[in-house]
């Protein structure tokens, strides 16, 4: 007797009555993209079939075979001589129609007691499972790139922005750190998240379970799982960790997004802050003397499309009734296209950090502009006894003062800032020009998550710890 | 002297002191994707080339050497003989690649008064003019199946439901043509968006124009495009049109989610409306019983595939300064897969509605089921004197006694309907009953809009027109 | 006889056993936003009373009574006397009850033949219609204060940017005119969807037609709809209406987040191309100078809004069942909220733009950065019989010589100029330097759509038009 | 000398030369909305304030000032009478007014050391960790709520659906503890969003940290958080925290529009499988028989509401370039909406299951339709020595023959399956009927996760746990 996908080509069982249209074939089939999950569906079959002979419902022999027959297997997958047959519809009817022709029955005994429904489910949390510790640690040489730029910059002093107008003076190793932050706490997300991907689906079969005596801790402690997911429905049909996994996924890529914005900004020649090395720009079909920061760029485009992704996610999945629907196979490619894309991006981000030359001379020009000391100077009058409201509508006049003249709060004499500020004349001492320079600014925010080099420079060894 | 792009694997143009990285050309490069370009990029190249010609700013032989250099290579393309190079970049380096290799001198003119940022955008108007059409034919392909089966059941009566509760009485081809009602407002959609798609952006070059005296009408007219676009910094960097043709198909898909739904409920034991042929389905890998309508409900989960890519495609562009930035790279992978997942749908569900099996008496059983016809028992009183408000209660009281009884109104005698209702009992005639038969109910609803059987005709032969 | 309504503290109807619950009362209630319907649901209702009188359905003194009652109840909302209640659910009831309550029996018999599905449809759509009007109105007038100052500078140069990168010359009125384009494209959007709004869904009533002599085309037509709804399922149930509205408006948004991107940019000091008026900026609680442009700021982050808008009405209207279901509640508030931001964001807009100080001298010397007119260069040495190929690589030769030297294209003497490049010099003329001014190059992209100072007044004269 | 904001309708500060704009005050006011905080920015306030004076950086008395000022303004603002001043921009200003015109010049120093910007940052952790902690509290009463159904149906069977058609019997408890699995994952994610809240922000004062001596882990202490925001750019700019709490709220609404969904089905005359009491549920303005399950319709489509809030906050922030920018004000009202809808559906919901009526019988009905048991019959064939492949293919065939004959596998005799079946007949024992059984089935799948009875009233056991 011919086993039933041996002659999916006539009709998918004996219970249908005319073959499945080729149209139908190519839109429903999937092989094509879960071929990706192999090497994790194998490592699945295996698990479950050792335990499968471990509880003495197929025999010794069986899983024998089983093992030689997926050995072989994997290496065809490896060396790419494995035929994926469009016919076989998906990796996992592709991968057992092969065991059954290279083993015979054997294979035909692999299926016992599971379902493609909870085959898939953990086939994904594997494959993810493994995805998200390579991710976790793409961020991890980010975040050292960005340590190590940081640290050589600690206390370089660039404008802080606030709203695009200069605000106050800050070190770009701090601003960097900014990221480092970002970035860290993007892995805390993603260690959460593996937790809820780490349980075992296989054993909830079909929805319901299965009548044989299967263990599946002991299938969950061979594939590393944390522990079993509790319910069998539940099991097969939700995707939660997968959307979870792709909201993550968003917001590192919103943080890549940020950081690219200032690159692009950066280096743009009204800026001028930074440079990025040759190897990481393109030029112009037109243009001989651009130089573009097309990796910055296209990372913030694919912001969007991973964005996109969650919303095809959480479409996908709203208004799903219980248990498996074939809505479900939709998951694959925005996972899969998630997944390739943030790990693209981190893997191209750390290595393009190493290749930023910084212009710290453009920096602090430009700190100099637009009164980023102004907050410093109200600071010195509440010291000497001024409430801070009153001070601050002392010093926005004399910025007002200053813009009128074209000039900058420093050019400004202790005469001409006593002259021009009658109301606080009594607050202004001889030294308050010391609280107008750049560095006297930075070196005062000194308290943790200040921007004063020797408190970047702590923050710097916290995150290395 | 070499050219620019032989020179690509050493640098990106002289003004470049180290070659790209391999992870950032892999990274940056799109010729795998936009290479479905190819053939749209020669016609706008062959346009442009016979525009400098005939504008004297290339020379007659120049432009033979290029027909025939492009005649060439897209016979090399059609056959599958081209062979594309990552280190090319994209589709447009790689063709003017090859045509420079193959005519020479000839090959390096086809560039001038053009930039790649014109040349893109025109290549993606013109692929898209040509989809958009075909997208419309397989949505009338689709709403004539549809058509056929609601004729052959403009009479057919079903159970219309509000909230998923029984309703009213209405035909089955009545509740199919809301559907071709739906997709003829998606074509009109498509049609409105053709007209903002097809303008021509060459001649804007990188985003200023050029300094050639180019004839943009001219490469217009010759390409069909409807108009120019006006301004040179828009052309080159927006992409509503494709974002509002990313809309329009989310509600195609929107409309699609809608009918599957619908087919995956009517296909379902407990309520047996409708069966589709075996050759649409597909079975399960553990369950020998079952037979899956695969179709409708994987193509309700690509509705949230679309959603995503309309959210990629308006992140992406949201907040982009002026002109074109390399994030918008990113606009094409989202926009070729709904065209594909759109095109792809609507084909299989033209021959899937063809596939549905109408099984009329369980519809009828269930219109007969949820007090189907109390609503013209209401309108009954109402046309015997009684205000429609107060009508309404009265109904609803007699529907409360036909629950407490188990049974339906039309199970009620007239003496026991006046028993139940003493105080509109003057309004109840000896005629009653004939209100409350399903036939009559839907033969009543006879205007334009309405679900009678002869306003369904009506309007299947409108809309077939 | 007491009225359904007068009793639903009690019960909905007849048929319910017990009130519904308090929590669920407020969870079901819309007539807290819903009541913004109001005017138009009054407008619909007399011309269905009207209709309903013609055709003798009801009395014609039903219909005075009707009007007057109408008459009063409109004075009440416009007033602010109107008393909303919750237990009344929505608008709709909220007005019938009052009616009810002024005029008595005539009341109750508004509602024969229509109900809250096709009313509450139809109320949206006289409602949006209204809204659109209003949009392409401050569309126009945004495009007005464009209008006006690009006509200023039509001649100021600028830089072009792409990659925010300098790339060519531009005049500043025509990167002005890149979003008059813009807004009048989502001008003509909003007039194509406007088609699909103005049809009148009454008469659909609850989602089969009604058993009543209706005259739908007359109501159509006194309410000012092109034409009806032409089947009553689809007329109650789909919204695709207002998805593609929010779609444009979507648009109309992220247009406006790249103009305030823009300005933003333009406003830094790095930047320095234009200051706003301060009576469109804010200031800091903390840092006494600051001048912040928070109205373009905070559009860009309204584009966000609108975005999210369109994917909750996106989601919400997926996989729904045909007829009329309760999420369709949902979809006033995504919507009301559309129609605000964006009008609101219009006003704004044209208001701030005649608020725009341009500062020409910087926009000048960005422009003189950057080597903005490399390209004008190679043209000069094609239009000399080099290949344009061949001369992009050696002015990105001649770009590299003065990235070294730390000089501009135009610092380069013809003779200097002529040993950086040997390989051209027979192409390099004496009055090579006149193709490299800022005012040469604008003047030169004298072509329809080109930043020619011409082209720009003429691109205004049409746009006027 | 007044205060800055005193003068506010004149101008911003004194670096202003003309007063906001109406039409601009309204744009960017918050007031309206951010007042929800001020409760929290009171707590807020105090804590600087005691840290200030702990420092010595403000007196004890303006301290013991200020602490009465706000004891006064909080109890305005619970008993309604605090007056809200569009004029005054948002929470923080209007509190911070009220503050200096009830206690003079000690009000103008409570500003010190912080600024807006960590201010609301400060703010919105402190309210959203209470609502979290008020979320996951809602989360407990509805598994409670559905424990306790669970808990009355443990062995109710059902039957278990796969692409909506009959799969495999299950009970009704073991469908209702899928909710109950995914509504705790939804707890536990909300308990790792809330360590990444529950960080102080304040001390970032504007961006860069201050020149005050101020004491972050005392303020941190004393308002309960875990620890202080460690870079003072990335602690007043990242909203990372509030995209993951919508993302999670989105996938709690995601599972509520799953069950809602099926409680619709389930309601539906068709289906029949559940009653939800009348309390919870409204009827119809025209068809008098209506009862529709509004309540659970309403929260399906309130899925997408989440789903719009979510990508309108991570539109919001993807390219914001550091430190804080206006975009970042239009975080709140989607945040706000989502708490909203999250609690109020859930609270809804707990009360809902209580009022769920079970009808068994149609559930038992349900499940000897579609061939529920196929799978145990292929899985006896297995037990007695077939492969499963080709068992799977031998009951298909006998599935197709009791279609063709209109009736179920168990009305086939021990002999007609023999003879339906000869290739496998020497597996089919007399015993073979008794694995068609519902109850054989359901009892059989006796393991963890399993559908068995014992194993559904284990689970709810550990859940209650």
């Amino acid at each position: 007797m011919t086993s039933q996908f041996q002659k999916k080509a006539e009709a998918w069982s004996a219970r249908f009555s005319e073959p499945m249209s080729e149209l139908v074939k190519r839109y429903t089939s999937s092989v094509f993209f879960d071929k990706r999950l192999a090497l994790v569906d194998i490592e699945g079959s295996l698990a479950h079939a050792a335990m499968l002979a471990a509880q003495g419902i197929i025999a010794a022999d069986d899983l024998a075979a089983i093992e030689q027959g997926m050995t072989q297997i994997r290496g065809e997958i490896e060396r790419g001589e494995f035929e994926w047959q469009l016919d076989l519809e998906d990796v996992h009817l592709n991968i057992e129609a092969r065991l059954t022709s290279l083993i015979g029955i054997a294979g035909k005994r692999l299926h016992t007691g599971r379902s493609r429904n909870d085959q898939v489910a953990t086939d994904i949390r594997l494959w993810l499972r493994g995805e998200i510790d390579r991710i976790v640690g793409l961020l991890g040489e980010l975040r050292t790139a960005l340590l190590d730029l940081a640290e050589q910059h600690a206390a370089t002093i660039m404008p802080g922005f606030t709203h695009l107008q200069v605000a106050q003076p800050v070190t770009f190793g701090h601003h960097l750190m900014a990221y480092v932050e970002m970035f860290g706490r993007d892995a805390e997300r993603l260690a959460d998240c593996r937790r809820r991907v780490n349980r075992l689906p296989l054993g909830a079969a079909a929805l319901a379970g299965t009548t044989y005596p299967i263990d599946r801790e002991a299938v969950a402690k061979r594939l590393g799982f944390d522990e079993v997911c509790r319910n069998s429905l539940d099991a097969v049909s939700d995707r939660d960790f997968a959307i979870e996994f792709t909201a993550a996924a968003a917001l590192i890529m919103t943080h890549v997004s940020r950081f690219s914005e200032e690159l692009v900004l950066w280096m743009s020649s009204r800026v001028g802050f930074i440079d990025i090395a040759d190897r990481f720009c393109t030029g112009s079909s037109i243009m001989p003397q651009k130089k573009n920061p097309d990796v910055p760029e296209l990372a913030r485009g694919k912001a969007g499309r991973v964005n996109g992704h969650l919303v095809a996610l959480l479409t996908l999945m709203k208004g799903q009734p219980l248990a498996y629907n074939k809505d479900n196979q939709e998951d694959k490619e925005p996972l899969f296209d998630t997944v390739d894309t943030v790990a693209d991006t981190l893997r191209i981000f750390a290595e393009m950090v190493a290749g930023i030359t910084v212009k710290a001379d453009a920096m602090r020009d430009a700190a100099l502009q637009g009164f980023s000391t102004a907050t410093d100077l109200a600071d010195y009058l509440v010291k000497r006894g001024l409430p801070f409201r009153d001070a601050h509508e002392a010093v926005a006049k004399a910025v007002r003062v200053c813009v009128e003249r074209g000039c900058d709060l420093a050019d400004l004499s202790v005469e001409e800032m006593r002259q021009a500020l009658p109301e606080v004349v009594t607050y202004l001492g001889d030294d308050l020009r010391d609280s107008l320079t750049l560095d006297g600014s930075v070196q005062s925010r000194n308290h943790i998550g200040g921007t004063a080099p020797e408190q970047v420079r702590q923050a710097i060894a916290r995150a290395r710890g």
